[in-house]
């Protein structure tokens, strides 16, 4: 309640300074900040609607239920791999099963690497099987593996040091785990910086809060120019105590064999499904998650989850009856593994309707117990969320924080569009994240249909506003 | 402080019933709890030493730095390895280097079991490789594998009332993880119950509180007439899904390969040292961990934490220039895993001596932050061990639990000797018991630090006093 108190206090002073009128969104509105949160209070009744409808109704558990048929069906969907494509398929047929408006496909033309068979044997000081998955687009290694002595390092700095040692080693990072963006810095660079100084593989410690010896694959990046060294990751325990044999001094000798290999780019698709807007249907809101993962697990909290909540808060609204001013628009992604391949191809074929755009959102964070929203957007638009999510005080998920992003809709909000993530236990996320056990074991359906709720009302109620969200 | 004071009002009221005369041990005592208590509290300088050398002294982490190091260079340590009998020849060498007494090691015969190469692959209704442990002492399949559909039951009960549909199955068990003493009943008899209604194999949920994926091995025993069929772990997720599946009526198909063996039984030792007692050398305060582990991970958490800090209790105590009147004496069990292989044999060899075991100790559930310490024992034992703990209040270790027990000593506590344990979170301790994630990453130097101080106090005080612990 002080939260929103305090939210209140800095909104009317931000209005003050245009004499008790705002100017909102491209400066369509003269409408003050009172008249505004009282529209979005009048929306009170929906919102209890849907949250009663999603959490204690018949629609409880269907996201959850929805989304385990699928991956039980298809399991882990890559990109380029036949799995992602079934899914696709599955999920066109399903939304248009749903009564969902305007479902149809968006060719894209996606990566297509494969991890083959792979291995990660030590050989020196002792001979130990070792957990390891190749990271994303990474090349394979001769048939025979590459065989050679480890050169251990705690950071990019300590590798520079030491540059004239990496020559002809394999080099294993291990980093610590102070925060996911840092940490990931590694998996993505750290086979670049390690051709830089000679070595001829990179063995990157899993980028993860928790572990019980669980390799966290990903994507990283060659650059022109530097020579395409194998790549993969392996657990925290190994690169842990290759750091304490190598500060014991030890040799550490290692045999990697990585089948990996990339094909030339195949055909994919987004996914798209629409609740057609009422009076401004132009005009859009955008939900969604997205299709793809990694080759492992199920990816069921990445991004079944954000993608079946996301289904789910059409489903919501259409099981009510509800249509709003301006078009609900789900989008499914394909290839957002690989670099929000999708979402690139989507905005680029759409970016010309940009104006129309509200708000664009997400969910590629987990959809466990939510803590709230994240937003990026102008001050005037993050008050009117926030008021918005005051709506969701039923399930007592109000807070919004800064930083909206996702990868798929990074390009909106980097061209001005507000953007929403939906924000819950980033520890928890990460410690599945990217790894065999992302399944539905972590999945709860009690948590899902709270996320499902918070989607459904926010997209809703912004879709069916007077006006679209003001912009900087 | 509201415990203890509740503590000793019970035990004043148990004393008066004897005139304020209490006999303990063998009734070779008159003293009164009160004069007891005063000796305990004598040991509170003796106690603080401990404590500061473990603690806060040069010997801190060294029993993290030390068990790093065995682990790190022996690995895993599974009944008839190799790697087992290297680790029992280092150990002995470490204790003789470290100055403790009569240290040797006592020669037991014991399983010599080997899991070869294994896999299991869903074959219906999609293709999945399945990460799997055969358990302990399980056959193996045929070169080819056992390839079957899958009856999927969730307990005892569920089999019996299906069994009919079990013959030429494989019998998923999708048990609940209530507790690990419920749960691992499925892990042990879950072949016997599967062979018995026909089945060809069978496949047990990991006994865990948690799983990133994660397979958990074990021990499990076949029964004298009944077949034996190959039997192994799966993982939580896949156990869920496969109940999932099964209750859509999809039908599960899995190809099932283990190159499990049994081999004739090895030569092995449990190893011995001693600070042998300067006034009733025959009489012995018993210390102990297993140094045997599961053929996964490093065996740094069971028991290898376990087995240090009952090391690093001697090495304290002899530090510290102490001798305690009777002698305290460190046992590393070899073969526990297999059902506590050494320590029968230790009991069959040392039982002639039980009436000079004054309390035998094993710590086998974890070196973490310890709860306390969990004791079995008669009333008047256990209100003289809940003053010593008193001593401990310095590091906040003082509650004393029911049930202390561990396999290796438990031979010792049914024939009436007092037992303790050191119990910690086991929440955490069945996260990584018996996977490959048991390595010296879930291992916190501090936290052993503390667990070797509360065993070093304990043993030292109860071998140090002037009477023995009174039995039933």
């Amino acid at each position: 309640m002080k939260f929103h108190v305090f939210v209140f206090v800095g909104v009317v002073h931000l209005l003050s300074l245009n004499s008790g009128k705002a100017v909102y969104g491209n400066g369509i509105s003269q409408r003050t900040f009172q008249e505004i949160k009282e529209e979005i209070a009048c929306y009170g009744d929906v919102a209890k609607a849907i949250i009663n409808l999603a959490v204690y109704g018949k629609a409880q558990n269907r996201s959850y239920e929805r989304l385990a048929l699928l991956v039980d069906t298809v399991g882990p969907r890559l990109s380029g791999s036949k799995s992602l494509e079934k899914a696709i398929q599955i999920m066109h047929q399903n939304l248009q099963e749903d009564g969902l408006e305007n479902v149809h496909l968006e060719p894209v033309k996606i990566p297509h690497w494969e991890r083959g068979e792979e291995s990660a044997v030590m050989l020196e000081p002792r001979i130990h099987k070792m957990a390891v998955l190749g990271l994303g687009g990474s090349t394979g290694t001769p048939p025979e593996g590459i065989t050679a002595e480890v050169l251990v390092v705690t950071s990019f700095d300590e590798l520079q040091r030491r540059a004239p040692e990496a020559r002809g080693k394999i080099v294993v990072y291990n980093q610590p785990y102070t925060s996911y963006s840092r940490a990931v810095q590694y998996r993505v660079q750290g086979a670049v910086e390690a051709a830089k100084v000679g070595a001829l593989a990179s063995l990157i410690r899993s980028v993860a809060s928790f572990s019980i010896y669980s390799p966290h694959t990903g994507i990283q990046e060659y650059q022109d120019g530097v020579p395409k060294i194998p790549t993969a990751c392996i657990t925290v325990e190994d690169a842990e105590m290759m750091s304490r044999m190598a500060s014991r001094g030890s040799r550490i000798v290692i045999q990697l064999k990585m089948g990996a290999k990339n094909y030339p780019d195949a055909d994919s698709f987004n996914t798209v499904a629409e609740i057609i807007g009422s009076k401004y249907p132009e005009q859009v809101v955008l939900v969604s998650g997205h299709l793809d993962s990694w080759d492992v697990g199920q990816g069921a909290m990445d991004d079944g989850g954000g993608a079946f909540i996301s289904w789910e808060a059409l489903s919501l609204i259409k099981d009510l009856g509800l249509r709003p001013k301006r078009t609900l628009r789900l989008v499914l992604w394909t290839a957002e593994e690989q670099g929000g391949i999708g979402a690139l191809q989507y905005y680029q074929l759409h970016k010309a309707n940009i104006s129309n755009y509200s708000l664009v959102m997400e969910s590629d964070l987990g959809t466990f117990l939510p803590s709230g929203l994240q937003f990026t957007g102008s001050d005037k638009a993050r008050a009117i969320v926030e008021e918005v999510m005051c709506l969701l005080q039923p399930i007592n998920v109000t807070q919004v924080f800064r930083a909206g992003e996702g990868t798929d809709i990074n390009f909106w909000i980097q061209a001005g569009v507000p953007g929403a993530s939906l924000l819950d236990d980033l520890y928890k996320y990460f410690s599945f994240h990217h790894s065999h056990g992302d399944t539905m074991t972590v999945m709860d359906p009690k948590q899902m249909n709270i996320a499902a709720a918070v989607w459904a009302v926010v997209s809703y109620v912004i879709a069916d506003m007077e006006e679209m969200l003001p912009r900087s």
